[in-house]
Formats: C-alpha cells, structure tokens, sequence
C-alpha cells in the first residue's frame, strides 16, 4: 500500500469510452489498496480548439486571459473523470489548480509550480477517496489564474507527487515508454526499460516529446522515480504487469543501466534561428541582445557567437518557432537601435537532432561519428552544442526525417 | 456617467464574430463615460455539449462535479470577451466566480447567491478597466466551484449589478423585449416597453424564459431597475437609442403603465405531474409528501390536495420535467411506505399555461373568461392555480400551442 501519483494524457481521456477505462484502470490501483490522486489532460483537441478561438480575435490575444481560457479544458477532464469513478462505485472528488493551491509565479502561460497545500488533498485520501487535480494550470499570488504551457500537466503529476511524497508518478500516455527515436520515424526504434534523469531530461529538452522538460526537471529535484507508461493496454491488465511496464526514470546512474554509449536520438521540428549582424564585441553584449528576449518570457536554445572581424561580431540563437514572431518584433524594437546592429534574420525553418547518452561520457569519437554520418547523407550543419551527454545540431527542417535515420542506424541503436 | 451592468446571452456570445460585436457594443457605452461591468454566458450550445459528456458516462452524474464541468463554458466566454476588448483598444479584465467571491450555498447545480465581494471590481473599474465576471456561477463556504441553474447568468448579471449599486443592468439577449407572449408561437405577440417586477416575475416563473426567476427576484428586492433589450442589433446603434430601447421592469406600478387587465400569457412546456393515492388525510401529509421533494432540490409548483374521503385523499403536484424521474424515485423510496399511500402516478407530458397582468386586480371575470376559451376549442384543464395578478391552468403538453394562441386572442393582446 503506497501513495501513487496517475498522469493521463489527452488520448488517454479523448472520449467518454476513454475515460470509463481511465477510470477503470485507477480503480483497479484503488483496488490493491493504494491512495490515488489523478492528473489528467484535458481532452485531446479541446485546448487547441479554445485557443483557436481566442486566435479568431486577435493575433496577440493577452496571456492573462488565454490561461483563464485555456485552463478550463483540464476543469472539464477532471469533472467528468470524477463521475466516471463514482460511476464504478468509487468514491472520488476533483480539484480545480486554485482550489488546491498550486502557487506559481506570474509567468502567464508558461508559469513555474512554486508550491502546493497538500491538506485537502491527504484529508480526502485518508477518508478512501480518490483525488483528481487540474493538470496544466494553478494560481499566482494575485489569485489569477495560470497555466504551465504545453505538456503541463506532467509537471503538475510529478510536483503534486512531490508534494505527496508519493512513492511512484506514473505517466500514462499513447506511448508504451522511451524510445531510441521517435518510431513514427523509425520503425527500428526500440523501448528503452530505464533512462537516466540525465538522459530523459536530453530526450525531453530535445523535443522526444514523451515527457515535458520541467516535469524531469521535477523528478530530478525531488527524486521522484516516474514511469512512462502505456494507457492504451487493457485496462484490467494484472496490475503487478502493468507496475513494471514502460520506461523507468532511474536515478541511480550504475544499477540496472543498458551500457550502450548512446541511448537515443532526439529531435525538435519547430525551431527558429534569428541572427543579429553586425554587433559590436563588446562585454555585456550577449545581455542586450538576449535580455529583452528573456523579458519577453521567450526560451533561448542554442546560442553562437562568431569570432570578432574588426571589433564586430555576429550572434545567432534559436528560439521556439512558435515565439519566432515575437523574438523578432523585441529584436527590432527593443535591441538593434540600441546595440548598433546592421541587421537582424531568421530562419524559421530548421530542426535540432541530438545524440543522447550518459555513455558518451567516457566513449570519445562519438560527435565524429555523428559529423561524419550526416556529412555522407550530404546534410549541411548549421549549429553545433554539446553538453557531456548530448551533441545536438541545427540542420534544415526538410532534412530532419533522413538525420534521425541515419543517426540511429549509424549508432546501431536497433539492437538491444 | 454611470455604473453599468451588461449580460450577454448564449446566442450573443454564440461566435467570435459575434463576441467582437459584443465587445463593440460594450466599447460604446464605456467611450461614453460609463462604468461597464460585463456578465456573458457560456457560447451558446457550449454547456449542453459538456454536460452531455457527463450524461454519456451515467445518468446521474454528482452535481458537485457537474458544476466542476459546467462553469468552464463561462469561464472561456469572459476570456475571450476580454480579448476582443483589448483588440479594440479597451482595458479590460476577467474574473471566474470565486475570483470575485461571489459566495453561494450549497445547492449544486442550483445554487443561491449569499454575497458578492466587490473591491477587486471597484478597483478595476475606477482604474478605468471593463470588468468582465463569469455568470451562472460561485463558490461555496468550502471553495467548491457550484452553479445556479440555467439562466442563472442574469441572476449573477442582477446580483452584480445590485452588489455595486449599479445605475441600470442591461439582459441583453436574443430577443428584444418582453412581449405579450412568445412571438414564435403568436405572431401578433407584442413587445411591452414596461412590465411591473410582479408581472415580470410571474412572467419569468411560468415560462416565458427571457429571463430567469431569480434574476427578477433578485432585481426586486433590490429595486435594480433592469432592462431587457436585443443584442442583434448594430453594435454601434447610437446610445441614447438603445438606452431606451427593450423592455425595462419598472418598480412604479402607476407610472407609465399601459393599463390593461392582462399583460400576457404565460407558458412553459416542460411540467410533469405527479398524484400520490389513498393518502390519510392528517395534518403534515403534505410536509410528509413534498418534504423529501424539496430535500432533494426539486422545485414543486403547483399543488392540489383533493377533498377526502373516507379518511383518504389524493394528493397532485407539479414539478419540471427534468426531475420527473428523480422525484418520482424519491417518493417510491422514502414517502410511499411511510404514508401508507395506496398508488402514485405520474404524467410527465402536460404544460402549464397562464394569464399574468397587474390589472387582473380590479378586474372580475378574467378566469371566467380564460376558462370559457380553453372550454370552446375543447381543452381540459387538469389542474388550476392563482395568484393576485395570475391565473395558471395545467393542460395537456399538445394543446399548449393553441391554448396560448386562443387566449392571446381572446383578451386583445394584438392591440396595444
């Protein structure tokens, strides 16, 4: 008997059918006599259609409101999750993010969990009820509501198990785990049992898309050991099967680890690079430029400063493509006159591939495998960064399918 | 320059070309040096999709978590009524029910207001902001999200409007006006410029559904004088037009008054009956019968108690037709045992059909009058109820159309 954290992504709960067998599926963990608080997403489509809306009025639509839109398709989710149990004969209630208390800061649409009040939460586990708390979304201190961007609601299952110092977050989603690569593009991609934090934070980061990045970040901070799992088994599968099914997050480096020197290859479609030409080398430089992109709540990725010609250099980061517009508009507005800059372009049509493993660590010759593999598929890199346990590169969008092939082939990563 | 409340309606707010239209028609009268406070419903259709969800998991769904579900069509509404201002330039801000305590029982899916917290508002509005507030929903003494009802939007609208000591509430809606009776039954129905809160009330109690009940009780205790009027015309018909147009529910009887006897006719489809057999005829049989009724939150209308015999009496009510089922459980499992009453029937296809009009008063020979008409085109009439200002008759769910043409007819309401 133990505290366990469900996630269902947006599939998992994208009908009512759907939801009948979530609801089976956590009254059977019920069942065996755990406590069960649930994070779902909201349906699958549902955030996106109510964004489009807001979209229909404006480009620029204020990030106060969005969230107050965008949080009410998790609100729907956990209602209707709550009658599903109740239906089965389970005692169930449900928690909007405020009503709970997940405290974030002021970041609109992409705030960090800053703290949860886990008082109602254990009062109702402790009366055999099972919990359901709004994924994606909470509170700032001025009572407005938040969201936490896409792919929140991982972050929310892993903070609430934080909070509830649970012993395990399970994440079901549409996928059965980690993969070496996406198998929509690689039909040889294989499941990995277990990846490090360190690892499953390069994947995520990445663009693997299985997992949020905050919400490993989460799990790494708290050493909260988190699953991904698939939702879409059976939902009555033998529960003892179901526990050891997926991807583990390990965070013990040397226990069960697969000793391969690179564990997967990961990839992000939807970058932007922007170049600032023309910008004097000077101390503090980076700063101007990339401060007011900060200001703007815009992630910086990748970032290239070339050798100075005659006291002038050129700057070249990547930005989400979705914040390409944005970046743009602080860039012209807020940065070139005040840095002198010549010019200012961008590229919204380049993708990242990295190599991932905490292997590489003591394996050289890995990024001139790499290198040499996209070179022979004639590939262009247009940037290269490197941490100790990832090489990624900026390539052109329309090559990114033929990298990731090629990466995983040339590593071998189809054989266990 | 006043303090102004406004409520849209589903259909008002049915699009986003339609909620930019709104935003325009607000727009104006905040240009003119008013205080606006806005209250919109969900999107037309929004709160029966989502709640048809919940009904395609169980048929009785726990009205905590319904209310869970169904406040969120409110919630993306006031969002994007937001946007749509600020896309025109306006300041404007949203707030969900609980954001601005607006505190309620406990009566899910029902719920009444106790208070509105109005400093946040005040403060927004005097910094020159448009206020928009989530409508048909509060929260309770728990923090627990709960609803009033349908319509229950006006209520908030009204109740807001009465919080902040407002000038005027303008409904504005998809009709434009209250008429004799509804002109999609009796093309000759006319558009009254002035009803009393009495009428009004017994207007909206049997059906005539521009406004809902409590909406007008709450206008009444508060004396809020509001205005019903149409949300389809221009958004930028000049203000001292629409500030006159609809139909504005005075509390001055004598004023302005159009002096006739019957003001109009009154209808609602959605009745259900209920008789309860060879009931002892004691005193507190009725407590007996329609205690556990209102108990379970089921509003009882009219009531008939017969003359007994030998010691028994039969026992008749009314109730909506969405509760049928439910009242009809609850007498089966905790009224028919205890009174030892012999049988219990139910009808749940007959209508309720009413002549309403302060004038009624000094007037004999209305219910002989209204009898004689259903008599000549052949309508039984099942049950009978009256009030000072109305007489009420239940008859079968199919005459209902041709009662109200009948009597519109009869007492001249065509002509004004």
């Amino acid at each position: 008997m133990a505290l366990i954290v469900h996630k269902y992504g947006g599939t998992s709960m994208g009908s009512t059918e759907r939801i009948k067998n979530v609801a089976k599926r956590v009254a059977k963990w019920h069942d065996a006599g755990h406590q069960i608080v649930v994070v779902p997403s909201a349906m699958s489509g549902e955030t996106n259609r109510i964004l489009g809306l807001a979209k229909e009025i404006t480009d620029q639509p204020d990030p106060r409101e969005l969230d107050v839109i965008a949080a009410t398709g998790e609100q729907v989710s956990v209602g209707l999750l709550a009658i599903a149990l109740q239906a089965i004969g389970k005692q169930a209630v449900s928690y909007a993010g405020w009503q709970v208390a997940i405290k974030t800061d002021d970041a609109h649409t992409k705030a960090r969990i800053a703290s949860i009040d886990d008082v109602k939460v254990k009062r109702d586990l402790d009366a055999g009820k099972i919990v359901i708390i709004t994924g994606f979304q909470g509170v700032n201190e001025q009572g407005d509501i938040t969201t936490l961007g896409r792919g929140g609601s991982d972050t929310s299952a892993v903070a609430v198990a934080a909070a509830l110092k649970a012993q395990e977050c399970l994440i079901f989603t549409d996928v059965d785990g980690v993969y070496t690569t996406d198998p929509r593009l690689v039909t040889e991609a294989r499941r990995l049992s277990t990846v490090t934090f360190e690892e499953m934070l390069e994947m995520a980061s990445l663009g693997s898309k299985v997992l949020q990045i905050r919400s490993v970040e989460f799990a790494g901070n708290y050493k909260m050991p988190t699953r991904v799992l698939s939702s879409l088994t059976d939902p009555l599968l033998p529960l003892e099967i179901e526990a050891k099914s997926g991807t583990l997050i390990s965070f013990e480096e040397d226990s069960n680890m697969e000793q391969a020197t690179i564990t997967g290859i990961a990839f992000n479609r939807d970058e932007a690079k922007i170049t600032v030409f023309g910008v004097p080398d000077r101390p503090g430089i980076a700063y101007q430029i990339l401060g007011p992109v900060a200001d703007a709540n815009i992630e910086v990725d990748m970032i290239i400063q070339n050798q100075s010609v005659e006291g002038k250099t050129d700057f070249t980061f990547t930005v989400p493509r979705n914040e390409y517009t944005k970046a743009m508009q602080v860039l012209a507005n807020d940065v070139q006159a005040q840095i002198h800059a010549t010019g200012i372009i961008g590229d919204a049509k380049v993708s990242k591939v990295s190599v991932v493993g905490v292997g590489m660590r003591s394996h050289v010759g890995v990024a001139s495998h790499m290198f040499r593999t996209l070179s022979e598929e004639g590939i262009n890199i247009q940037m290269i960064s490197t941490s100790e346990i990832k090489i990624s590169v900026l390539i052109d969008e329309k090559y990114m399918e033929l990298a990731v092939r090629a990466l995983h082939k040339a590593f071998g990563l189809e054989n266990p």
